[in-house]
């Protein structure tokens, strides 16, 4: 049997367990200081009430011959995928039904999708990137070529017609950057893709947390997207589902004149028994009247967290980007030291830890990843430690 | 963007809709009519009482922040792995709690494990055979050979040592046939996967199915296993997880010197974000000792169906496997019918629906697929009325 020796080409990210591992040591060597992770990319609130209703009514239906359900279908339930339907529709895209596949989260997805393309496929995407992006097509053995994100682009570089690119990654808001494309520079996108014959992958997994409203929340608001864009959302950060696992991914009918809705189709019905049906419950509780009340208090709390790090980080003058449609907060590390150097001064200095940002890429050297998943108070205070520590 | 072509070799399957559409013409000619379903192929009982339980109280830790889970390891929760293992140790199968993975279901991870391996691999499977099985390897471009399974060989193929294969599938208890292996019979293919540095994926869907005490319920428990096979495991038919999902996979550490276990663990932290937390705490609570006696209960409920079912078709001197530690009953198809011919005749005159064999393969032809999942009086009417059909 031969293994696939791609994964021998795939680099490992100590990213986290080193922070891990500085956290720990500065705690034993300094046991009454208080470290706040600033740096932190899980939700921290629980789920909303009308979820854990859903949840609880639907492990009561399965306690009972009468009400169980077995296998469903792979694709999803409609009574989930109606509401996600409607929920497009409210932005204006009117989807079909059968292109709306309900998953257990967007990084299966982000990975799955990859089956009903060839291996041999040029893929495009940012650096600084979403570590997973990277790491599913090294393990495919594919082409990856990068555009460069940086100070003078906002961190939302834009095509380059002279390179030629058949896979498309772009997530807007992006993690770890918080940038967010407009609808202009994502049409420039789409014309690229649609020149080119290329597939955009759309991570909109942050979408909720987008307020103003001439931004676009799914890539299907700029024109010619559905003839070359797949769109993967995910309930983790919009609805705190990081443990409870919910997804959906929109594959539309229009690409290879609808070959790949088909194929997908049928990658799922062979490879996937569908997401638990407890879970799509609770996740259509979330596209409820109630439910979209309940999740936007909690999204107003992160954002608030956000908005708090964008105005102190804008006091001090420190250059960032994020922190506004965006849980995320990108800032430029001070007096020319080091992603690592800063995350080193700040633990020590400020006793906050947040994300270097070199470990999502060469071009992520020099800056440094923040979010608005604490704590309130917790937050407020940490980051007026944090603009202190300038060297 | 070059889509994968090999989607273009999967042969389209009609048997489950043929079936459905057949059933509902009987149904709408004749509305009188009960028809019974000994095909099925899903389980009816509901959760076992103590999962419902740790459901409920999972969904209430995620009710509150100081109780909440967000992002689990992508291999499982401890408070799960350490129930499985314990588990194996029953049956003399000592694991290594980083060998356990958590997965949401058998039919994922017999895809996703072939992420690890190259696409240039000779696999080998049983005809008939659970679909999924082939669809998989069509759409990787793999070569696939088959071993033949017969009256003969009572549909337990060993191996042919002058074929030379990579990947090996087994499945025992058999579906689609229920034709169980004994520890002698897994031996020699331990053996040959052992002399071709080949790779076994055991599936073992239907472990809790097996009373007599000297057949294996892991393919652990023959010598040579822990070097050349990989488990997979599920609590779809054992727990009635079809619509809760959740399973479990076993990579050895010895297998290639611990890479593949290596390569699975990188393989599952860049494209799964981990089951539910709320489905883990559910399948933990299979484990209990309460759980298993109520999950006993449950597969006694349906064995009882699958021995009415051998009984009847023993006296009626109808050729079958199957029936006996395994709910899947496999039998030979009377007075020279075929699959279809015998699907009609059961349904126009014995008002019982199954499964055609010839579904499974073109050695499936002449033979047909019954279950012990449905209920016990239905099931009782059913197969009195069924021996009856000989033409």
């Amino acid at each position: 049997m031969k293994i696939n020796k791609n994964y021998y080409n795939l680099a490992e990210s100590y990213l986290f367990s080193t922070i891990a591992k500085k956290v720990k040591a500065y705690s034993e060597a300094n046991p009454d200081v208080n470290i706040t992770k600033l740096g932190i990319g899980d939700v921290t609130l629980p789920l909303a009430p009308s979820v854990i209703d859903a949840l609880h009514k639907a492990v009561e239906d399965q306690a009972s011959a009468s009400t169980f359900y077995g296998y469903g279908p792979e694709q999803g339930y409609d009574f989930l995928r109606q509401p996600i339907q409607e929920y497009y529709k409210k932005r204006g895209v009117d989807l079909d039904i059968n292109e709306i596949f309900i998953s257990d989260g967007a990084k299966s997805d982000i990975a799955n999708i990859m089956d009903i393309m060839d291996n041999d496929n040029v893929v495009i995407m940012p650096d600084p990137v979403y570590p997973a992006y990277l790491d599913v097509n090294v393990m495919l053995g594919r082409k990856v070529l990068f555009t460069i994100g940086n100070k003078e682009n906002g961190f939302k570089p834009l095509p380059d017609k002279s390179v030629k690119a058949d896979i498309i990654y772009i997530c807007s808001p992006n993690n770890p950057t918080g940038a967010v494309y407009n609808k202009e520079e994502l049409k420039a996108w789409v014309d690229y893709a649609l020149e080119n014959k290329a597939i955009i992958l759309f991570d909109a997994a942050y979408e909720k947390y987008i307020s103003s409203d001439d931004l676009p929340r799914t890539i299907y608001e700029v024109e010619g997207a559905r003839d070359c864009a797949i769109e993967i959302c995910s309930l983790s950060k919009t609805a705190g589902f990081t443990g409870t696992r919910c997804g959906y991914t929109i594959v539309p009918k229009n690409l290879y004149g609808g070959d790949m809705n088909k194929m997908w189709v049928r990658r799922q019905t062979t490879k996937f028994n569908g997401t638990s049906y407890i879970v799509q419950r609770g996740a259509a509780a979330v596209f409820t009247e109630q439910g979209q009340k309940e999740i936007k208090e909690q999204v107003a709390y992160y954002m608030n967290n956000a908005h708090t790090i964008h105005d102190e980080l804008t006091k001090a003058g420190i250059w960032h980007v994020g922190g506004v449609n965006s849980p995320y907060i990108w800032l430029e590390v001070p007096a020319g030291m080091t992603s690592w150097e800063y995350f080193d001064a700040l633990l020590n200095e400020g006793h906050v830890v947040g994300t270097p940002g070199v470990g999502f890429g060469a071009h992520g050297e020099g800056f440094f990843r923040l979010t608005g998943f604490g704590n309130k108070e917790k937050t407020e205070e940490a980051i007026k430690r944090l603009v202190k520590v300038r060297r």
